[in-house]
């Protein structure tokens, strides 16, 4: 049980988790806090949270549970902000994409109290934001990695694996630099293919048209293009290394078939069409298409 | 009401005419014609079909209409072997997604007989395949591109838009070059796209790990890589000049993107994302997600 659960950032992680815990009757209280009267009215009004300040060191006075969920760039200054308030009574987590700069930061700011910070990310999401795209189950059958350092302290690793466990989620531990790698081929990469995608359609003459013939395919493909373009820019800034290595190795993919077309060598595009199929077919057997 | 219709390739686009045709009474007889006995069985089985030959000749013999629903890959074949038993009294179209190649075929294989061929694309699919996978209602609000030619005869082009229609299709007619461009932009990259990704992951190290970590913004980028190979190498290589000024479009702006990433430039991957999500949530505006 949390008795006073803080979560800065009350968008749509932020929101979920707080409605998440609030639904398994595992949280007292819930303080609220952010930039945004309004989101933070609406969150009220929501019964999302219980109060709210704009000011992070007096939201986390007394909170047995701090979760950072405000986006990556500002993640830093939070930090900043709510160090000197913080006691060893208390346990830091946040649910940032990219988890090497997070750690870093947090080294800064909480110097000797860094053990009780957690770096965490639910791996959940929609490319919808704010409190209200936030809903209870949004983690539920959901995966959450933490990346805890050699001297994170063990009892607050496994406090934050077991509020998200409580939500639904399963809870898995990965090296940060692992996690960066990992996240930037599966989540940061597409997204960065489907905004490619839009933006290269959206400059060719007479776009309005072409998007007019745009069809099922194209739709999925281009979903995340709607996502938040400021969560997505500090994403991609704060995991950069990983990313543009990522980036690198597609452009490689992305010649080789490119080259097997420009020679008309069908046996070779076969071949990589067939291997990709195979591959995404077994990735999601049994789950939705 | 067609009389007799000739199904070539009673696969999801075939098999869908076939059904929808069939559920509006706008059908008295179909005739199947395909290479795999099994799939002709199952679909006389589904009632999708009331008989059906190997031969695409015989298979011809008294239908009104034609739709030729085989690959790209053997279309030309199959126009080579029915062109000798059509007459005036027959009008043959097709759904392929690449069009120029396809009137090229057309011109060599039904000479002087050509204006009674109709292009066309219906712009409607799933990344399933085969007459299993075939519905009534595919093709309802969905688009079918007829892309005529100048010679082309007016009432068999307003013969097979009628037909698209009636199974609740919005017929459009375009220029088969722009035709072949505005899918290499809106279908066929995409495709391509979601091949390479996939393919890409799948080459890393323990890539099974990094498939686990895949959430649902990977899983919808990458469904169309589920689609049938053979059918897609066939596209590429049909609508291989558009497509690879597609791929090179890309290129720049994917090069563009990058090149913002790799000297942190924020506010440019900001302006690129916006760009995106604007355009990609007035495309859909109303529409689903």
């Amino acid at each position: 049980m949390i008795q006073r659960l803080c979560v800065i950032g009350v968008g749509l992680i932020g929101g979920s988790l707080a409605r998440s815990l609030r639904e398994e009757n595992a949280v007292a209280s819930i303080v609220g806090c952010g930039r945004g009267a309004g989101n933070l009215e609406r969150a009220l009004d929501l019964g999302v949270i219980d109060e709210y300040t704009f000011d992070p060191a007096s939201a986390v006075k007394g909170a047995d549970v701090v979760v950072v969920a405000c986006t990556l760039g500002a993640t830093p200054e939070i930090f900043a902000a709510i160090a000197p308030a913080l006691t060893d009574a208390t346990v830091v987590t946040d649910v940032g994409s990219a988890k090497q700069r997070v750690i870093d930061a947090a080294r800064i700011a909480f110097g000797s109290n860094f053990p009780h910070f957690v770096p965490g990310h639910p791996i959940a999401g929609t490319e919808r934001s704010g409190v209200e795209a936030s809903f209870a189950g949004l983690f539920r059958d959901h995966r959450v990695i933490l990346t805890p350092e050699p001297d994170s302290d063990p009892a607050a690793v496994a406090r934050i694996g077991a509020m998200w466990r409580r939500v639904g989620a399963s809870v898995v531990e990965l090296a940060a630099g692992r996690h960066d790698e990992v996240l930037a081929a599966t989540s940061h990469l597409p997204h960065m293919l489907a905004y490619a995608l839009v933006d290269c359609l959206a400059k060719m003459d007479e776009s309005r048209q072409i998007f007019d013939f745009a069809a099922g395919g194209f739709r999925d493909s281009s979903r995340i293009a709607s996502s938040d373009p400021a969560m997505w820019r500090d994403i991609a800034l704060d995991n950069r290394d990983a990313l543009l290595t990522m980036l690198d190795r597609y452009s490689k993919t992305y010649e080789e078939l490119r080259c097997a077309l420009e020679v008309s060598d069908g046996d070779a595009l076969y071949a990589l069409f067939s291997r990709a199929k195979s591959v995404r077919d077994e990735t999601f057997a049994g789950g939705g298409k």
